[in-house]
């Protein structure tokens, strides 16, 4: 008797913000199994607090320490790509054991999440689902109180990640804007806003749905670190009748 | 005593899929308001059918018939224009004498909905709350079994409605890539997509999450004629470890 994958999208932060489908899943879970960073508790693992079975068996997959290797270092891939292996072999072994194994996702599961990894190794192997859930910028654009597009206009998502000018180019052409990763990247979206000329009508929308959530102009944001989860966004201006 | 406007978002369809906030406002309205057509149930009541109150108050906000006018007409605009004031105003004296309004929304209310267009009348003159939920598009790229964008990828969320021209470079210009109001455009997209070399990538998701889902590579899709919920999307092929 073969066992399930269930990649289980949490939402934004807000517990009131999981579908109903997520909220049974986690609650039911016999099993959950997690990404975090080792010395962690680990941000999926943190939203589902206090709603676990008492009984749950608790999968933590613990990064490796990869602060030495540069991200351009083909090592950084080499040595993730090594961790997912591992996982994904525990989880499969488990899996094919009977185990059902459910994995809270921050956000939804499939645009840019981490489950992605352990799913594109698992699936075609054993059952897998994937239950998606509203995204972190849904939640932001909605905390700013304006609609985020309107009309024909293109939205754009873009990581704080990309090269400078790659990223200047990219909010040149957006109509409306969501950029996410911002972490450490927070100059470098700066300057590409203000040489893209939309800085001035930039809004940082911190840890959207939850207590901690913060929104701001971001000309107001001078000199702020700002947390994970932070997402920069210009609205778009299409037509409206 | 003032009421209240919430701007409920439903998700892509499945009642499952909505969130805990939204299940539990649907079912405990006191009074509803939808936009629809004239003659028809209207997508967004139909969407809540079952879960009402056996007493709710129901207003249904109907679209003047728009079919003799062009979009490129002002006209076309002038009488959108005048219907949403008029709806506005209506629900305005509604919540200035007491009543909380519940508006079901499809999908994320800010996120290219009618919504909007009720909600900037009324913000400002009477308090408001909005509640994000899962966009259409989560759905479909979930229902297509892969993950929409990896790494650094930029999505690019695109009209079917935009000019053959901007449409094609738009999506040319994308990483990851959703188009949205196919309707009678299909054949323009279809264009769009082989101008840009990537028709061959290309999927159609119609009515994702709901019981007539469906879901197949856009090639295999020739002369269908296809819902208004239905997506077409390339996925990202960035990288991964
Ligand atoms: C690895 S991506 C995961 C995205 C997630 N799967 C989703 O659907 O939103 C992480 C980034 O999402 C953004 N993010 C996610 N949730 C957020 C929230 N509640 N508030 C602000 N930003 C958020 C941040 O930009 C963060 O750097
Ligand atoms: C006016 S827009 C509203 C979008 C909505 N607010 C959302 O968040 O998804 C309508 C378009 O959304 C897309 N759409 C919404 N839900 C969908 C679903 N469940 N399946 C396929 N397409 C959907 C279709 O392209 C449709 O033409």
């Amino acid at each position: 008797m073969t066992g399930k994958l269930i990649g289980v999208g949490l939402g934004p932060g807000d517990p009131d913000l999981m579908s109903v489908r997520a909220d049974r899943l986690i609650r039911g879970a016999a099993t959950i199994a997690y990404f975090r960073k080792k010395g962690r508790p680990g941000r999926a693992r943190t939203a589902v607090d206090g709603m676990l079975r008492g009984d749950v068996d608790e999968i933590a997959m613990e990064y490796p320490v990869t602060t030495e290797i540069s991200l351009d270092d083909p090592a950084y891939n080499t040595t993730l790509a090594g961790f997912y292996e591992e996982v994904a072999t525990d989880v499969r072994e488990r899996i094919e054991a009977g185990a059902e194994i459910v994995v809270p996702c921050e956000g939804d599961p499939f645009f840019y999440g981490s489950f992605m990894h352990l799913y594109e190794r698992l699936r075609g192997h054993v059952p897998v689902e994937v239950v998606p859930a509203i995204t972190g910028m849904s939640a932001a654009w909605t905390a700013t109180g304006h609609p985020i597009t309107w009309g024909d206009d293109v939205l754009s998502v873009v990581m704080a990640t990309l090269p400078e000018d790659l990223l200047e180019a990219r909010i040149r052409d957006a109509d409306a804007l969501v950029v996410m990763k911002i972490g450490r990247n927070m100059e470098k979206v700066r300057r590409a806003l203000r040489a893209a000329g939309k800085f001035d009508r930039a809004w940082l929308v911190e840890c959207a749905s939850m207590a901690e959530e913060c929104v701001m102009p971001l000309a107001e944001a001078e000199g702020r670190s700002v947390p994970y989860f932070s997402i920069v966004l210009v609205h778009g201006q299409g037509r409206r009748p």
